[in-house]
């Protein structure tokens, strides 16, 4: 069962997050997900965003239906995590390309989280959990760090730990890279402009490099099976102008609205999550 | 039944926020909550809380427990809302001072939001919307204007509407209020602070007064029924410092951890709801 499995991860990810244990179970979670939805069915989801079709898990037995699933991404192939877990153990990406990474660590996010659909009730926080899991540890696999979760704020006479997102701290005038991690954010975006706009005024800006990894932004209406992004582009850069500046927004299922904030001055860069692993060296210049 | 009063709240609130009709339904509301409750036991909770103690509401046919009540503040008392409504509508709220003010502002959002645990499962929204109706009521009558909820951001070739908390305008070269209302803020705090960063940076610092509203911020231990406030005074510290500033933050049931604030440099002014209806008019300077 996977959430058999997950529950086996936060011992090892709390002692070493970009350990080869946590990466062993999160491969043992990704196969016990998909041995578990592949006794289910998969229905069609009514798609309103352009070029992408959904579909979820259903179990006939419970009548349940997961979350939706992109069609396009999702690839439930276990020999894939196991071709990509050799690759980082030789520390050599060799023929994954951005879209190859993207496609599979999609996989194995919303797998896990279709299965916590059809086995609890109106659980978010596990999928959340398990999402942190799986990005923080390829984060630390790629930064050669592991991550703080708390920071200590020296201002005069305060001296106050601030509880943070991830925080990776690549050393003397080094970056230093705040990532937030979230399954879906909505309205609650704010949060990580405000997270970052905190680190800017308490560290000094640009020290910290925000780049927050987020699943997805679709919703899907209960009765219709109706499936939407919920996109608010115009709110983003007035946050970006107005509270802080995120160096990237990295998506696994990247909403077209967002996109194109890349073609706009001034642009936020919005990318595939498999971005990152090509482009975190250059990231601070 | 309160959740039926509740659904005629909307249409008159949509008309005018600050009419008499929204307050008579307010009043029906608060009526239809302690009729519903003085049919339900009374179980006493274990208070973590120095100095308060709080007890919930139970239905012994459901066995549902309601959230927390504080019981100094809360009168179950439907004349004093009458006397207050006789007040409100004669504009003399003498012999109302702040904390008579509170203790029934209180007790009317709190019996409601018992009634909405009772008989609803997990529905946290129908609280939070009745608790808006009732503070932008008076929030309205008491600034003598009807709030917007989106305003207007013009920036050079951008001319965005940005969906906001409550904002009420007292017109040309006077203050602005930015009102947002929440039944309790935990980690979420960091948006009321965010949405001024962002007011401040559209409009100019200065130019609306944030006074965001709080019911309470106790959470009940669902097994053990232990009651505790979760407050987090050194984070709103750092907040207040590095991403906008507050001009006062209301309270119906004030945590003794954020009361303290009041009293350290650079303060954060945190009071008793009812001292807004004797201070809107010197927040100005």
């Amino acid at each position: 069962m996977p959430l058999t499995v997950y529950k086996t991860i936060a011992k090892p990810f709390s002692k070493n997050h970009r350990g080869v244990e946590v990466r062993e179970r999160l491969g043992l979670s990704f196969s016990a997900s998909l041995d578990l939805l592949s006794h289910c069915d998969r229905v069609e989801l009514l798609s309103a965003v352009a070029n992408k079709s959904y579909f979820a898990f259903f179990d006939p037995k419970t009548k349940k239906r997961s979350r939706a699933v992109n069609a396009a991404l999702f690839r439930p192939e276990f020999e894939e995590w196991e071709k990509f877990s050799a690759a980082l153990l030789a520390e050599d990406l060799q023929g994954f390309d951005s879209h190859r990474i993207t496609s599979l660590i999609y996989s194995v996010a919303i797998s896990f989280c279709c299965c916590v659909d059809l086995v609890s009730e109106r659980d978010n926080k596990t999928p959340g959990t398990f999402f942190e899991y799986l990005i923080a540890h390829l984060f630390a696999w790629r930064l050669g760090v592991n991550p703080l979760t708390s920071i200590q704020v020296l201002n005069l006479d305060m001296d106050t730990h601030l509880p943070t997102d991830f925080i990776f701290d690549l050393g003397l005038e080094r970056p230093k890279f705040h990532l937030p991690v979230k399954t879906s954010t909505r309205e609650r975006v704010i949060q990580v402009w405000a997270h970052q706009r905190v680190l800017d005024g308490a560290f000094g800006t640009g020290r910290f490099l925000g780049t927050p990894v987020i699943l997805t932004e679709t919703k899907t209406a209960t009765k219709s099976g109706k499936v939407e992004e919920i996109c608010l582009p115009e709110q983003w850069r007035i946050y970006q102008m107005h509270i802080a500046q995120l160096k990237r927004v990295y998506y696994l299922d990247m909403p077209a609205a967002y996109e194109k904030l890349n073609m706009v001055f001034p642009p936020i860069h919005i990318k595939e999550f498999g971005e990152f692993f090509w482009e975190a060296d250059s990231l601070s210049v």
